[in-house]
Formats: structure tokens, sequence, C-alpha cells
């Protein structure tokens, strides 16, 4: 049971958007430039640094919606992104991805901790100053997402079909809507 | 040092604000709609719930420049900011707000800390749906500013006139460059 009135049966931050429009608008638009606008890091590696976040808060709702939409963004679909959830350091991804995934990490628990060889770790790997900057963004990003979508107790469904059909409307038609 | 090249001298989350203006423009639009938009709850009592989360995250760039727009505009000034970061259980504030500080500092560890008996205990103080969803948001919002702040390691200036005359510019000009 959500803590407040929000519409019945909509799924996750789905309803908080609804309950509060002037705050979804923003926050829907920083997912859109965060995780589909254009950068030099796939919109799959994106959604896939939401997903790995997601799963260290225990995030639920988000974990399974951006673990599909990284599956139908990434080469190797959701067996990598399930790979990636379980140890990054075994996943068959770019040595780029992991050492960023491993400052998302950081970032996760505090920003406090991460380390300039943290950084260095990244950049000897070829990752940008807009890539590291953008990890460190969309891990605190998630940090909020996660916290507003269990905060409020919103719905959860459990069937993965439907995290799936979200998948393929975000993938069609982005964050943000008009 | 920044972790990235950030422009110099300027202070905390204004450093990532001009590095990325993409991803500046929605958060600006949501610090403004959730601190600044009409609301229930006063301006100085929704900075107040920003200082008290940032203050539990130890970003001292955020603690420090919210605690100095709250003061700016909530009765009773610096030493019931200080107060209520130090002890809100006796802090000279409204019951309402004290248990709406509660529900904001289980969000800044984790949203499913969040009980019906939380947010029962602020509803019986009369806190409404919306003031229990802004409070869950600012706090989790809080939780991205601050890991953004402290992720980039972002300049923080130590003198305190300094975050005084941000706060003259946030209360007269708000948080959205136009």
């Amino acid at each position: 049971m959500p803590h407040i009135e929000l519409p019945e049966g909509v799924p996750g931050i789905g309803s908080g958007f609804i309950f509060r429009p002037e705050t979804a608008k923003p926050m829907r638009e920083l997912a859109e430039v965060l995780l589909r606008g254009d950068n030099t890091l796939s919109r799959g590696e994106r959604e896939l640094i939401a997903a790995y976040v997601s799963n260290l808060n225990d995030c639920m709702f988000c974990q399974a919606s951006h673990s599909s939409f990284a599956a139908l963004q990434l080469e190797g679909g959701m067996p990598v992104v399930e790979q990636v959830k379980c140890d990054p350091a075994s996943a068959p991804i770019s040595d780029k991805l992991r050492a960023l995934l491993a400052i998302a990490a950081r970032v996760q628990q505090s920003g406090k901790l991460v380390s300039s060889e943290d950084v260095e770790a990244a950049r000897a790997e070829g990752a940008t100053d807009i890539e590291i900057h953008d990890t460190v963004l969309i891990a605190a990003a998630f940090s909020m997402f996660n916290r507003y979508v269990d905060g409020l107790a919103t719905f959860t469904p459990s069937d993965p079909a439907l995290y799936d059909e979200m998948a393929v409307e975000i993938v069609t038609n982005g964050y943000v809507r008009r």
C-alpha cells in the first residue's frame, strides 16, 4: 500500500509523476538527457549504470525496469545485465564501462568515497570528463529516483512481461511526455 | 581538486552546472519547484529539510548553502537551523515539521525505511499528502545533489560570508537561470 493516495494500479515512479506533475516534468527531463541524450556512452551502457545502482539500492521497481531498458539496448541483452548486477568484475563489458561502474558504486554509497584513483582508473581506460561526470550524475540521480519510488511505497508489479512492455515504450518514445 | 576539469573558482554545484548545462536545466527546475514553488510548506521550512538532509549526508557545500537559504527565510534564523541539525527533537519548530524531518531522515538512509507509522505520525500533526510527498522528494533530491557535489569533488569555500551572499541571490532570483 502506498503511503499517500497515489493513482491506483499505476506502477512505480509513474504514480508519483501523475500525483505531482510539477515535479515530474524536470525529473522526466533529467532522465531523458542523462539516459537518452547525445553521448559517447550508448543508451544501453547508461541504462546499465542506472540498473546497477538501483540494484545496489535494492529498489525492485527501478532495478527491474532499467534492467529491461538496458537489456533491450545492449549487446548481449539480459544475461549481460544480470552478470553486471552479480559481479561487474567478470561481466563481458568494456574495461572503460567496468571502471565507470566502480565510480557509480562509490557514489551510490556517498559522493565522498569517489577517489582520485577511481577517476584515474577510468581515465586510463579512455573515459572522458563528460563520461565521468555523467556516470557520477546517473548514480546520484538514481539515489534520488530509488528513494522516491520506495519512500512513497509505490506499487511494484511482479510480472516481468510488464517491464518488457515498459522497455519498448521507453526505447521508442523516451522519458518525456509532451 | 575537482575530479574533472570544472570551471575554476566556481563553488559547489554551480561548477557542475556550468560544465554540463544540459543536465543543469532540469536540476535547477526541480530545485525551483520543490523549494520555491507554491506550497503549504513555507520556503524556509523546505530549505530547512534540504539543509537537514545535506547535513546528514555530510555534504559541506550543500549543508552550508541551504542552511543560509533556510536561515534567511525562517523565523528564528540560523540559531533554529543549527538546533534542527543538532537535535530536531528539541528544536523550536512545529510538530508537523518535526514529523516531516523524521520522514526525511529515513529517506536519507533508504526509501524503504519510511514506515506507515512515520507517515501516520506526520498526518496526526496535520501533514497533507502533498506535504508528505514533497518531503520524501526533497530528501531524495538532496540524496542526488549531495552525491553530485561530492562525487565530483567540487570546490567548497570556507568563508561563511559567501554563503550569505548566495542566500540573498537565491531568495531574490531563485534557482532557474533564464
